[in-house]
């Protein structure tokens, strides 16, 4: 059986819950969040919304030691006004959060994956894992693999052609400080920067709509959720089924002692290797400037 | 090509486009709210959503124009609170959006059918009905269909059996005059009432859960959307594919001239026959009373 | 994670596989046949038949101990051609199949459940039964589900409506002697009897329809595996998510001391319970019959 | 309505139809075979097959006229046994039967997409270009997609990485003469090359595992079916949703006047465009080697 926690019950854990029940891609779902109502709420709601599939989650509600047993618990506490261009400001309050959350998990006996969306991602996940105690591997930041998606999707648009046969990687912060690490980018097997001409405006352009993706939504409905709960879920299948497929995602960097975005490959035993990029001489100042970044919110 | 459109993306209009895209049931799908700034925020978060999924939707905005060849038109407009006990309080909003929305449905040249989710659910089919002047067998409305799934679910859970293996309709009003009639109450192929014995008022109180399902989710969480949105996609996937399955749905009665909920049989036509149930006297009675209540409040 | 064992790779037992890795519906999938070729030959088709899809299932091969945690396993061994009218005819190649591998089986720890599909059907179910020496609710055949489903397809493509909108059940034996027990088929809610006028000649030939169903195949192309394929694979389903819904299935009757055709609600605990149906006399008799039929072949 | 035809219903063409119909990809399927009554027995279990199932396809039999508003037509006619090391072996039973049918399949006013499988699929390919008269982007063969799945689930396996995290492609000939662009092939987006060290006997050793991938299986089972009908309703969903993903197909090359496996934008259109690689020169040598190979069997 697998089994699946979230803690955090806002627009992103409850579309997480939803697209898990909707997909069937999981046999029990643990759902706690500090609101007890809101819980009742979604269990009701993901019960009749199960009536008419082919599909059955069953769904438990709101004790920690339900978590004793699960795969993989999802992060997802915190505000949803921190998904904006300012992430961090909601820090402190996130950083409470953990410190209340992680121990009660750590309690129950949970021997899984934490799967960390609140924001701002890489330093919560810093966070889980120094408060959990877990090994590095088995503590994971959503990170920037949806800015990646959004990064393929503008350039499949750009060139005509699907984004998932788009590759590449956005690296660094899941905020202000990550960049498209174009020497990267793929479009089939080819280069991007070998196979179309494109300017530095125009790369700075693509670069930019990626980085505010989230935010261009944020300001028109005050939230974001379906893309980060389908991405979620992509990224729970990955880990149940071990696929060992190649993300990138909120990972331990051993220097600098912090979670931050780069390319990895998810299975069943967590992160199962980091890969080892070779990046250009302004990636790499890029990456290290973010690394700063979230350095410096830890800090804080 | 299947083309569906939504108009109206609050909870309900927005989740239902996220089921949609999640399980790939449509080709095309246009998205129309007053709020442009919505409609551009669900199109983004859409697109982001599809990015990891093996399945795509094309999705336009905001034209009527683009409902043309649409196959269904959703309409799920107006505020959310009126999904709560007193699903009326706020029908004059909805009769004016009717009246300003069906109109431009009907110059885009639209021959498909009207799926209407907006409370009050039989009260705004009628007026839909009325103003677009389409067929009777091409305006529907979700009308009981979550309710009965709710009473299913209820039952299945009070005899140990998947609400699925239960069959039986909840008729009548979607709000307060509805009624289970358990004369169509079935477990397999048997009547419940013939297999177990159970006292009036367990009967009574597993009415009330059912007719109060929507609400103890929407005090709790201010809205509801996933139980309606899972509901109407399995509709909607119906009537594409014009597989003839029995639903109790907001229908026309011509005898009262109003829609209200009974069972029929879904197909690519639309309503392609209404049953004829054999309701006992109370049971009829009941529904006599609900037709009423739809009337007087059309009346208003 | 889900595990499944699937004994005997001919059309119906590869089908099966092949159908569980299309919808990833399990987790581990062990594979176990006489031809150890053909078991290799299938591994490397269902691997590649993965390598477009959004699932993923593992694949482990001929091992007996493979099955020692497995949830359930499929018994399909024994050839095809026996899938005619005369269901029986091979019946001691088979006898002698399952005298072979169910002690294997147990040898190996297994403590989940059997789903029996080689024919005749009632008769191998029983002696899986026998041999295993295990509670009779852990051992199931498929019996006349895939019978069942036939017949619903029939009535509903007569009425116009949905087959799945038709229930009821096909009874007793797999095989010559099955019958349709029309005192339970429903449209809808209705009793079919009630609602539909139909001559004694129109259920009799509807009745032949459904007995003949797997027979008009199978004299076309020699061997039938989809419809049967997918219906375990739905059965399956049903038990790893503990769905409790209601099947016709082959399950044991203490009175007689055989397994034979009849509903139950089925989950994870495999028969979950029996139901009890008021049947005409003339139904009760055919059922009689039946039973009397596979009590012969078994002492044959 | 998506609509697709499949004409020739061996075990290729039936394992097409049964995986179009588990998944629900297709609204409606022409099924057309000489033999008619394996017609008739495969619209029979397929019809069986979707009575459990949330999905429906409306299937019709044996008609070229149904295909007049098709969106694709497999060709999957010919002796399976022709899948074998030798590809070519019945390739005259093959081109006479293309000469029988496509003349047919263009006076239906079919104006669609080709999608071929049959072996020697390039040869038939082209043939089927020449026959139909149609433009070269609305004709496709499988080519070596199946082939480049093979290549990319054995790289994965040996560097414990997802196949579906490699990229790259098979080129050339679906037969005896195809490579492997060891140039193309991406882990992650790194040359495979550039990360991992291989010696020539490794990648010889890959090669050959790619190449005799199928006849590994027909030796085994006497036929192949799971990878390419698996292979084959990816492609069918890359044109009915119109993805433009890049896949490996046999496509026209202008210069040589055939259709040889290379790499495309698949689409609603059919090709929509091919992609221009840089080869190495052993890697363009091989290639033209191929490209005779075709042509000699076109002359034969």
């Amino acid at each position: 059986m697998s089994k699946v926690g979230i803690i955090g019950l806002g627009h992103v854990g409850s579309d997480i819950a939803y697209t898990l029940c909707t997909k069937g891609q999981v046999d029990e779902l643990v759902l706690i969040d500090k609101n007890k109502e809101k819980v009742i709420a979604e269990y009701l709601e993901l019960t009749d919304s199960m009536m008419m599939t082919e599909v059955k989650t069953t769904i438990l509600l709101n004790e920690y030691r339900h978590l004793n047993d699960a795969d993989i618990i999802v992060i997802s506490v915190g505000s949803q006004s921190i998904d904006n261009e300012d992430r961090v400001s909601e820090l402190n309050d996130n950083k409470q959060a953990v410190k209340e959350i992680i121990p009660q998990v750590v309690s129950s006996g949970f021997k899984g994956i934490f799967l960390v969306i609140t924001n701002p991602c890489d330093v919560i996940t810093t966070l889980v894992h120094r408060e959990s105690g877990f090994p590095a591997y088995r503590v994971i930041g959503t990170g920037t693999s949806l800015d990646t998606n959004r990064m393929k999707r503008i350039v499949g648009e750009k060139l005509g052609v699907s984004g998932q046969s788009i590759n590449g990687y956005v690296l660094g912060e899941h905020g202000e400080s990550q960049f498209v690490a174009w020497s990267t980018v793929m479009v089939g097997t080819q280069k991007l920067l070998d196979v179309v001409s494109l300017s530095e405006d125009e790369l700075e352009e693509m670069k930019e709509a990626t980085r505010l993706g989230g935010w261009e939504i944020h300001q028109r409905k005050s939230w974001t959720s379906y893309g980060i709960a389908s991405t979620t879920s992509r990224l729970i299948q990955s880990i149940l089924k071990d696929e060992k497929k190649i993300y990138p995602l909120s990972i331990y960097q051993e220097k600098d002692n912090i979670h931050i975005g780069y390319p990895a490959v998810l299975g069943k035993r967590g992160i199962v290797k980091a890969l080892s990029l070779d990046l250009t001489k302004k990636e790499d100042l890029l990456f290290r400037q973010s690394v700063e970044q979230v350095t410096q919110y830890l800090e804080q």
